[in-house]
């Protein structure tokens, strides 16, 4: 009922995943940026099932066409219309859910709202739409990229294995099946998440997100706020259930004279020293980084027996078989990095104007 | 830039802390709702300075006076105009405030985005603007509490003092100053915050905002999930660094076999025998108690002496004096609910019409 | 139920015509434009009941408060809380209304929807909630000359009389009653408007409103089309039944070699020779004027014996006494130049980040 | 920059008409509503070039693809995704076009704008981009018809021939090549449409839209008014310049004691005797039949030659070849039908809830 993010720089997803096809219409999007369909795949590649031992083995090589908008390489300033196949959708193995309500999973809450679900796959519940916003994501990521902002996440922690957050290696990142900074620690998260897939169990994780060059300004309170609208990109992302800007809910155990970063000149440029704002003061970008970190669930489907009702109301067991990620910790990374593009993209083309100069 | 909050029950908030009043317009509110001047009172009470000894002390008696939209005792379905006069506003505290930038306030952010700030206690960015939002929120309050639904807020950690979860009073809740529904931990809160104030500094806190007799199926997937406006509800709420739904962070080391909640049937009705997941499963509300928690940091108004630099970049300190509050999470309790309360009578008009029936 | 209007530049209004007052709240207009009460009253007085021989004598002075947004003169990028007091609100001349529904009126639909209506004047369907547009036009018209762009708006009809286009005298529209840019033409509308005045009768006619200075490029195709949007700022006054642009219902007739306005270059500028197209091409202003021309009806409020029916049914006859202007096409070229001023303002500040440069 | 159109009921639509395809996304359609793509092509071969000897002879099929949002010929409530391949599309007729810019064509105002347009047939703001809103508003159609809601369009009057309202035959509207209600009418307008073929020239027309069965309460004042939401999305379809509700710019020379429409009570139900108001009062429906007229310009595009510049500013003349329908009046008939059926969707929607009980 509401598949469209974003006030200038928008896009609407739309497609099941065990449909023909998903796909998103990027609009707002200006003219003229560089833009072809291996900018994408990049991003595309690292969200795509099957790319690792810890992800799930559907084997989607999601790969995205660009129908619309782009002309002679450059953006033409009128809405980007971009499809990705669904190749590997073998719906045979959720027959056996079609009639009940898998814990933890959206097939409840769905069937309450319209009075039918998508059993195969979940349909627009399943994670298979953040293709689409990674698509999406990809062409923000350019817009910011030529002004000079990068937008990085990684994993820090899997379970109880948490990166100390030393060793921060930046190429390491995208070299380990964990998108970790750090080899060791990664190694170590790849194990957890190996014996839990063995024992037909699931794994939570932590994922942080870091915007780096973000000008002084963008946000637009009070109901457009940086901050705000960060929190509702990230935790819209399926299986998030937590979301802090900078110290989050360390502030909580914090003193004011600790937690206020002071601000200081460097090169010209009024630098708060620290920043436990995490680059967010009163909804408005610093200039320091904007760090956004997020916890998602452990993957609601599992093979492990659980308790459940069915659709008429009785009682019943279910084991989720299917090709499941264990854990969606080091697929969420490439999303949660397309969803604060996104938002920065927005809020760059947001804030043109608000001083009459 | 924008200052509108809803989709369909909207408001829009005005007014800065020191110029003559602020206010809020409701717009979509349905007519036939039973509303007086009493009912706003109740929570901006509540959220009000001076209400005890953990708050500031500036005495605002945030008296709401209803401008339109409602006629003999009841909504129109036209907007409703709230109007609340600021009365005690002595800027004079704020001059020599005037040319620097307070570290951890929004001094900074507004003037990079406007090119000016209003100095006299923040303006726009000032807490003084969620009075707007309580009052608007007590409308959603009297929508929700005709269909059964209620919202209620308490402090869960001030500093390192938290709430065990157990003595659970609901009446406790407001019969102490810190708004924590275990009067023993309560008294420990106040004393922290009283100590923290004498020495010039402040403290964080937590809070949860628990919405009961939600019907299932609010909530827009994809991008108008109800986890993900409530997220950026409360994200938008002045000093909070981080938002939860159900789990949060602990979904981060729990195995998916203990996370997912299994469905039993009570009463006739599909429910979840546990709430991991705080009400909210892909987007969509179970019919469980919504379960929202949130960190804000220590107040960053305080009176121990501060690095900062001027707004012509020169090195300087800072003792921030005026009245603030020592901790904002008792007064977070009702500006929390109100933002629950806004998003979920927001949401139960936007489901009517999902079936075609 | 929808209030707001615009989505960058917005407004949103509020007030019945018999409460306390009315008012509007202009969020998005940016930072550091020149505004005062006195740059609102000047339009105010224009719209302002009693002004002339030719309106309604209902003696309101339309003082314009503004309460926020607006700082040492200037604005500050936050919104801007105009009030204005209803002061002459005799409703006792009302109460024979009650319990039916006026022909031509509101009152029936208002009732269909809401269930209730508010018989005092009209409530929100009574044209003095126009008076909070032309209060936020004021501010749109500051922000447009300091670019360069003017709003003029003219009587050319009313009833059956027609201005031929000659003798276009700027200085003499607001000499006028009937603010017709020829004097002559001007005498016999007001001749024509005292007579139907007297006979208990009211009289329609035709308002233009020109924008000259506009840059070519505003508009967003396909679905915020610069004309689309003036078509609805236009029809969405009370009273309007028809709005055109440019050539308008004309170009039915004409054949495309007529109608096309050939391209020439004047002073390093690309310029259409003629303006048949109104100053907008495919959605898009080409720098031309903008011409927008819109019939009001004539007002349905007339001392004339009507036929109608009760609220409960049965069949009565009304005769409507209070104060009602016999046309409302003078007082509408205030409120027309507002509307499109603020979809001006609006496109000007959407229009920014257009292209990536 | 603004290709989506509704607010509970809405579509994006993308594509050029000289790329692979166009489409739409309908977004906010109700769960439960028969659709397949036999419902769209009617439509879709209504407006379809080539349907008869008075179009542009480009032979395109309009094949509609439903690619998401419907499962065994229901809607599901998730977005639809409907795809047109472009086939017939020989762009070497326009090389010619590709550095100046024709007369009363939108080259000039998207180049202004964007830095560069498709000059290959016009791009986005071909009327191509109409095919994409037939389709979604035939789902609109669906579901208005099977609340007994149905929308009809014909054409009045093309250059000056004028249907003079006798002989309305509802059956003949299809029947004829010019969509005219009366045979006869239609024989002369279809002579005039060839004879400015064979000139090189083309002619404007006047097409009314009515929309029947519409229940009293539609519509959102003030400023999401019915009337003033047709008004826009009627003006905004390509080459409308004027758009009218009901008694449109006759009611300027009409006298209120002759335009408001006396209520009666018929079979229970208040309904106007007469219906000046075209089915609107205060921006509400009324009950009555919803009467829209609105009128085109002649083709822009004309094999005549014009004077116009080059994109260097150059002095230069074209030709238009291409192949260009000599009147655009017959094929925006479905279109205007189409924009009706999607506001009044959209506003059954947005309606629900308007009152607390």
């Amino acid at each position: 009922m509401s598949n469209t993010f974003g006030r200038k720089f928008r896009f609407t997803t739309w497609g099941e995943s065990h449909g023909p096809a998903i796909g998103v219409v990027v609009d707002g999007c200006p003219a003229g940026i560089s833009v072809e369909e291996a900018d994408l795949q990049r991003d595309l590649d690292r969200r795509r099932p099957g790319q690792s031992k810890v992800t799930t083995q559907r084997a989607e090589e999601d790969r995205a066409e660009i129908f619309s908008g782009v002309f002679e390489g450059k953006t033409t300033g009128t809405p980007i219309s971009i499809l990705i196949r669904n190749k590997d959708t073998d719906s045979s193995k959720y027959d056996n859910l079609k009639n009940l309500f898998r814990p933890g999973h959206a097939d409840f809450t769905y069937w309450a709202k319209w009075g039918h679900r998508d059993h195969r796959g979940g349909g627009r519940s399943s994670a298979r739409e953040t293709a689409s916003r990674v698509a999406a994501g990809a062409i923000a990521k350019k817009y910011l990229a030529d002004r000079g902002i990068n937008v990085q996440g990684f994993v820090s922690q899997i379970a109880d294995i948490t990166w100390d957050g030393s060793n921060f290696d930046l190429e390491e990142i995208e070299r380990n099946s964990c998108r970790c900074p750090d080899a060791e620690t990664a190694l170590k998260m790849e194990e957890a998440i190996l014996a839990a897939r063995k024992e037909g169990d699931s794994l939570g994780g932590i994922i942080s997100v870091i915007a780096i060059g973000a000008p002084p300004g963008l946000g637009e309170p009070i109901y457009g706020r940086l901050d705000a609208e960060l929190a509702s990109a990230i935790m819209g992302i399926n299986a998030v259930k937590g979301v802090e800007i900078g110290s989050g809910f360390r502030a909580a155990s914090m003193k004011g004279s600790e937690h206020n970063d002071a601000f200081e000149m460097v090169d010209g440029i009024v630098v708060p020293r620290t920043n436990n704002a995490g680059g967010i003061l009163g909804g408005i970008s610093t200039g320091a980084p904007i760090v956004v970190t997020f916890a998602v669930k452990p993957t609601s489907s599992i093979p492990i027996e659980q308790e459940t009702v069915t659709v008429s109301g009785e009682k019943t067991t279910v084991r989720v078989e299917g090709r499941h990620d264990p854990c969606v910790a080091t697929r969420a990374v490439p999303i949660g990095e397309a969803m604060v593009a996104l938002v920065l993209a927005d809020h760059m083309l947001r804030g043109l104007g608000s001083r009459a100069k």
